[in-house]
């Protein structure tokens, strides 16, 4: 069967559709409040990258938002595979894709008013990967700043949750921006350690060793785990705990994961070389060389194919 | 001009239409991340309140989040006017209105693909006030609780921003609704102070004067500040500054202010009773007298005749 | 020797006396402010529970207060146990004894008076455990809610000396008891940690393991000890540390310690369900199995048994 | 009539009796938790100061223990002017009373026991002021320090209320009573700021005005309140906020005041002289003056006439 | 008398000399721990500004230390003094001076060695203040950031003392410098309420009101005060307390004021234009002319004469 | 060769030269700001200990402060063995030698003005260790003190960096020596856990293990090193993590260590004995014995040897 469109299909509610399609009333919750989560894991050449830990997490931020999507995790996992492969036709074109899961708690009712739809909207789409965007950071190291704001303390909304509402790091992220187009806005938690950027965990290298903050005050992310997992198998130390601002003036090599990232090194910190300022830097290296073998897809020349 | 639809009229990006024709992509980033504000006046007999205040107070949380909704306040003040002449055929049914603003930032660029609509999407639209929902606690008075989550800190995202990121105080508000459903939540700032509700803020009377949390933590209440303008006019000092557990549980009454409750007495706190338990108490009831008088509407009367 | 009246013998400075004639000035510290500690075991079937491990930490309390008790550990051990032979006979009516130890730093003096009795007031005393009053939440499972005041932090008094101070958690817990009289308040930390109940610890289970807050801001557990030995023989890791609202409302089971419960589920938390909602949970049941096998005595048909 | 007994006399659950056969079990709340407060005035020439400021605070700090003492401000006014009339004969020597109203919450029941007395207990009680244990002080002058632990955060417990929870001020003072026996500890607050000292507030003198703590973190003392209204009536302004110690280190004068020291100058601060090491000094000496004229009795006459 | 070296003369320990032959021993304790204090003072048009004012805080800071300097503040202004007029000839091309006086509490004594010099150096110099380096600020707007690193809280070390301990702003405005060499950083507090920059302080104009932060976590600027003085003088009202990042980016005026820049104002705020962007705004710009026609001195003038 | 002078050798900005030749411009931004770092080892016998660690962790404190010192750790390295060589003749009086390697940021530059040094000044110097001054407590165990001021954020300014910025310690120390000249202050950190001393580390022993601080709030001190290998050598576990007062009150033993100290037992701790008041305990004398044996040299015969 060949699909000729070259709208993305998205799937809304039990449907596949056109994501253009794909429209919510202004009254939705995720509108009017960020009321929702969702998830978002990567292809590699076409295969969901592990779907299972995504959705799993998933779960634990609906959990948390005490939200009831109505579906099951297996279901959902099912419904994302799908909506690759519908997909497939459009995937040369964009590299790879973002396969992302939402779930929004719905409209609230207004007195004694039926609504078209109730209960929770529930959306699994797709888009292209950022490669051609991101193509100059894979080549050069990424330049990482700390913002003023801090990151949501966990005893007011936790970072563990992947929620709709970002806009603690969305405001945080504007002043680097404001200087540094291309920067990456990592914020500090609440005690003035290192937390995390808008979906993308932090890693720094020490005498042949791996610190990052620990799941306390970020979320845990899919690709963070990778690196455990890599590292591991390389017999690199990971030792996770407070990251603070001597440690990251200190570091030998940084990088970050992030789903759409991987891994990517670091060449500088609040406009301070990193290391020698080689990003990335060997153990880094490395880590991203394992990544490549074990998701078999070298996501590093991806990118840097989109140079332009 | 007579008009029989039974569907509410909207604005949406310059065109009125009924509102649920409103329909936005699931890709506005208000939906995705909250990334976006609002405000929300009432009508009083078809009147709109103080919406010059709304809608600077509006224009306040879209500077701080750096988000230019591309309308002038004049305009969106006129826009705001006209959706309330618009349903004034409906209004008898609902009482009075409620009058959102809206605005999102619209929708994330996805690298060359050009979306139908790009810049902000901004919504004019107003809803009937729950005026059944909340007879009861008019009657009797508000049962208010805090819970252990706290009200996000300045340096984080500023409470004073009224924005589309709610989840702070939803998740806060579930641990009350799930044991007293009527409920009302009101937060702790980070340093253990009253803070505020979800969209109310809180008065406590002591010894012949009002109390109130200052501006720092909370958003600055138009209804406070009718109430700030009604005690001076009363002679009945008000006091901005940190207001404990330990004032709460000594307040000889207490109340909170918001654009639909105006003012309405508390008759607990912590489930203990306040002062001697009447809701609202006598200062509170000159309050409420001062407010109906000035605004030319009996709201107190427009809800308790929706008591089943 | 029979032992005819129905009255409980208590230790009171060296004698041995029904308590009701252990009387104490209201001038003592311990009365005025709360200046004393204590500590408490139970019984099983008529056997002190790991008395030894108590009486070390009842000094480490006093040790904190810089409060001199005036006699050693193993008196204190041999009064206790006195305690429990010569109540024996009153046993089998209580089913099972709280044993107390308590010092006060006995009175003030008064300018150039003299008191009857001066130095330390130490009081060895024992009741009968509350089975009837908690039969219905070892049927059920218990409920447990998080007040919104925080546990009183470590550089102002320390939670791990068990003192005679108790309105911190006192006060918190009546917002809870005022909406479920039944409920157990688990106070967090100054950070927004769970931190622990009056008398009891937390424990969470999670994808086999358990967690529950390190010692750093709660008192050490002898039943928390317990229930790591028994752990550690039914190899189910336990990791102490910060637990947060997050961790909580994705636990899988939750349980509490305590001297008097041993161990018990936990049916629902902040007013959501727990896991599946059982309580005990199948880990929690294992861990309930293994402390009845050790300690030889079936606590939890104990409590149902007194179902009403 | 003539009373020849030297044993002072209190009252306790409405009778007058010696108050050596105050007896209470140790069963008590108050002994065991601290769960109960107190206020404390003083007399002049036998005649009660400000004893209905005293009673209001009293009802206050119950209130926000949620303790209802089963007895009106009223009624705990005369009995405490009884104990003043009654105890009469015995003053002369002592020099002037302390006056405290005590109530704890009474006793736990224990399952279906019956204790004797059910209900708070409640006591009226006199002691000598220690005029001779502090007539070095009022020679000399004050030494403060202010030690590591920090009062207790509002949002733990409030300072505000006079409980009988005083174990963070009684550890807090070892350390310094360790290395200055005389010497006053005032803690911080947990801000850093200046608090209180066991029963005492603060204040310093800085180009003809004085500061103290504002009431948020602190006991709201009737002798402070006292100073406000002489400073008033002497045209000395008084500024309420945080005082921290930089504040400290820069007085010019510092005074601590308290029922029994009404006011008294200091002449160290953590070791350092205050202003030129007078104490008191000018402004202070003025307020002493006036708080004299006002009470009509020589405090400081008294301290000092029982020099040593 | 004419002086024909171009050598500033300052003066030493008692003497004057030029500056280059002030040494000091690598032993001195200012220069291995910045054990000194300092204060800084400009000249317009050869007057010392305010001289009195900033030997007054001088002393405060010193007294903070608990440092002597072993010379009265009457001597070190007329030292002061003399250094303007020794420095004279000198002037015309320096434009200004800044007239520092600085002590620091001498070198640590070696066992039984005996140092040439005991006891405090005590130092009053001249430089000339940066005209040229800040002329394009003060033709265009000064660009303020706020950097991650929070300003010393007052209970670690009060930042209202001008010491030699400078790292805490010398390190944070690291971050700032390497993006934006001419910016200016502005830390925020342990609250997160904007403090100072370095020897700077921060207003910001709302509704014809300045708003700046209170003196509890800022040194007290003697230009502050003169801005005070000025906006009393012209019925500007001026309100010290908390500033948030919402008040900044809000702010429809902000500017800064110190010893060298007077007042001068701010075009953005962390990269967001400051009000309409124009810098200075109106009422900055009135308290500008009202600085210049207190001092004699057209600073602004000044400034932009040397662009170059 | 022999050297006959009796003055020490320093060697300053490459150059050997009598340290009291080594002077300093006022001008130099360590004296202004503390803008600078050390390191500070010891030698025994006249061998320095530890040399390369010290450089190292040097380098990590300029790194910190983005200080580029303008030659190699090696180069330090070796000079600082030429400092020993040099001033081998001095030796035997003095003891054994404190070899200090320092760095400031240099002189700012002032307009156009050329300084006669520009670029860092390094030195590198040696003092006799105060043996005799600290030959009491290695006789009688050290006193440590906890003052009110808490050891500066990292956040703020990393106390893991060895700089020139010392006033908070030394602030903090002095209402510690005004009550007990021979005493030690150490500092809490921001959450009111045992920090560090001015140069010193803190330990407690428990139940045959050593607690110290993590190196999250203290420098990471090399003699904190040497005892961990010790430690590792003799089996004695050695836990890092946070340690607060009840930690300490309930030390079994305690000691410090320091370049100077190497390892000292402390007797009392905020007054009270600490474990049965034996300074050294015996788990701290096996340390000690341990560590003379490493360096050869009885460090504690050399203190003892000083008393006179």
């Amino acid at each position: 069967m060949t699909q000729l469109t070259d709208s993305r299909l998205a799937w809304f509610n039990g449907k596949f559709m056109p994501e253009n399609q794909v429209l919510i009333s202004f009254r939705d919750r995720s509108w009017k409040y960020g009321d929702g989560a969702f998830d978002m894991t990567r292809t590699f050449n076409g295969r969901a990258f592990r779907l299972k830990e995504h959705i799993d997490r998933f779960y634990r931020s609906l959990r948390y938002l005490r939200l009831d999507p109505g579906i099951s995790p297996q279901e959902l996992v099912d419904v994302s595979e799908q909506i690759v492969a519908r997909n497939e036709p459009l995937r040369s074109r964009a590299g790879d894709w973002w396969i992302g899961q939402r779930v929004s708690r719905g409209m609230d009712l207004i007195e004694d008013e039926v609504p078209e739809h109730s209960g929770p909207n529930v959306i699994v789409e797709c888009t292209p990967l950022p490669l051609k965007a991101r193509a100059r950071q894979f080549r050069d190291g990424l330049d990482v700043w700390t913002p003023a704001q801090r990151r949501i303390a966990p005893d007011m909304l936790s970072p563990r949750a992947k929620t709709h509402n970002y806009l603690n790091m969305i405001v945080a992220e504007q002043s680097v921006k404001a200087h540094d187009p291309d920067g990456w806005a990592v914020l500090l938690d609440v005690n003035g350690n290192l937390a995390e950027g808008m979906g993308s965990n932090i890693f720094i290298v020490r005498e042949g060793q791996l610190f990052t903050p620990s799941e306390r005050y970020v979320l845990q992310g899919v690709s963070r785990q990778m690196t455990f997992d890599l590292a591991r198998s390389l017999a690199i130390p990971v030792i996770e705990g407070d990251i603070d601002l001597f440690d990251a003036e200190n570091a030998e090599e940084m990088f970050l994961t992030s789903t759409s990232l991987c891994i990517a090194g670091v060449r500088s910190f609040n406009g301070a070389r990193v290391g020698d300022g080689r990003a990335p830097g060997p153990i880094t290296k490395r880590l991203i060389d394992a990544y490549i073998a074990e998701v078999g897809c070298d996501f590093v020349k991806q990118y840097l194919d989109r140079l332009s």
